[in-house]
């Protein structure tokens, strides 16, 4: 299965079957079940994780204890807390299995080894940090400027299998809405079309 | 004045002279006016600048016309519409000189070619784009779950020197509150210290 992470390098960099043996070696294969933390404030963020199979979430926790959902990850997906990953800091992050879920881990130290060992990966990930930034930065433009209906169709492009995977909340708090308030977006958008 | 560029290279990549050279004449320097605009909608962002001088700011118009700043940069900072630049898809944001300025400019051809013609570049872009992600990620978070005046404490951070550069106005919008709500924040917080 390590195959899929080789195969997305290979997307953007050439690697040597040595090479692929240090990729292979980086990893380590995980199950989590349904409800397994990956990430846990104040813990540092020290693993980064590529999704084989199943869905993980990622989201914040407020004061008032209400979670707001930041992402979802699903099947050939990288998901951690990056901020954390990157600095070392505490996580603000909680990074959940929202369905039983295959991943492969890496270390910080692992990744930072394999990075040196392989410099063509910094191609790959200064690509996936590109693409990174284009979604958060879609993110928060529809915070700023979007209507609900809006964001909740961007929702359904942008993770075209959760919709029927997922329970309502899980996509209410990813949309900032109320579940109610979801359902009636729904009906809404079901008597347009 | 390009050795601001080289250094800024240099703190993560060694660069042999001829890389060096490489670099001086990827780049252009520019002198930009005040409310010059580098980027506009809906042109793609085909040009990443690299601030010399002064202070530009990255904005969203929304469909009411109303502005909503996303980021300012200053000395030393790199600002574009990334999305745009990464994708050529047409930008969604304006980047305007609010004081008079200096840059360096580099189009997006010239960038993809440097970043081949100097592989370890990758890092420097990786790097930069993982504290970039860092950024939004504080953004998002703010957004999300921080009130106005915890806000405005985390510009003053991230900023220190734009306090007292820039017109009020462009501060609120960047907390997404009104002037005279950001003047309010601003008696309340300095009656407390």
């Amino acid at each position: 299965m390590i195959d899929l992470i080789l195969q997305n390098f290979r997307m953007h960099v050439a690697l040597s079957e040595q090479e692929a043996a240090l990729v292979t070696s980086a990893f380590q294969y995980r199950k989590v079940r349904k409800n397994q933390l990956l990430v846990e404030p104040p813990y540092p963020a020290n693993t980064e994780h590529f999704i084989v199979s199943g869905c993980l979430r990622i989201y914040y926790l407020d004061s008032d204890g209400v979670a707001h959902n930041i992402a979802f990850g699903v099947e050939g997906w990288w998901l951690t807390d990056l901020q954390s990953f990157f600095t070392g800091n505490a996580s603000k992050y909680h990074v959940e299995a929202l369905e039983d879920s295959e991943v492969f881990i890496i270390t910080k130290e692992r990744w930072e080894d394999l990075l040196i060992q392989i410099p063509s990966l910094n191609i790959y990930f200064r690509k996936l940090y590109q693409n990174s930034i284009i979604a958060q930065n879609d993110r928060l433009l529809n915070m700023i400027s979007t209507k609900a209906d809006e964001r909740y169709l961007r929702f359904i492009k942008k993770y075209p299998t959760l919709e029927n995977r997922l329970p309502q909340y899980h996509i209410a708090s990813y949309l900032g809405v109320t579940p109610v308030f979801l359902s009636k977006i729904k009906a809404r958008l079901s008597s347009k079309h």
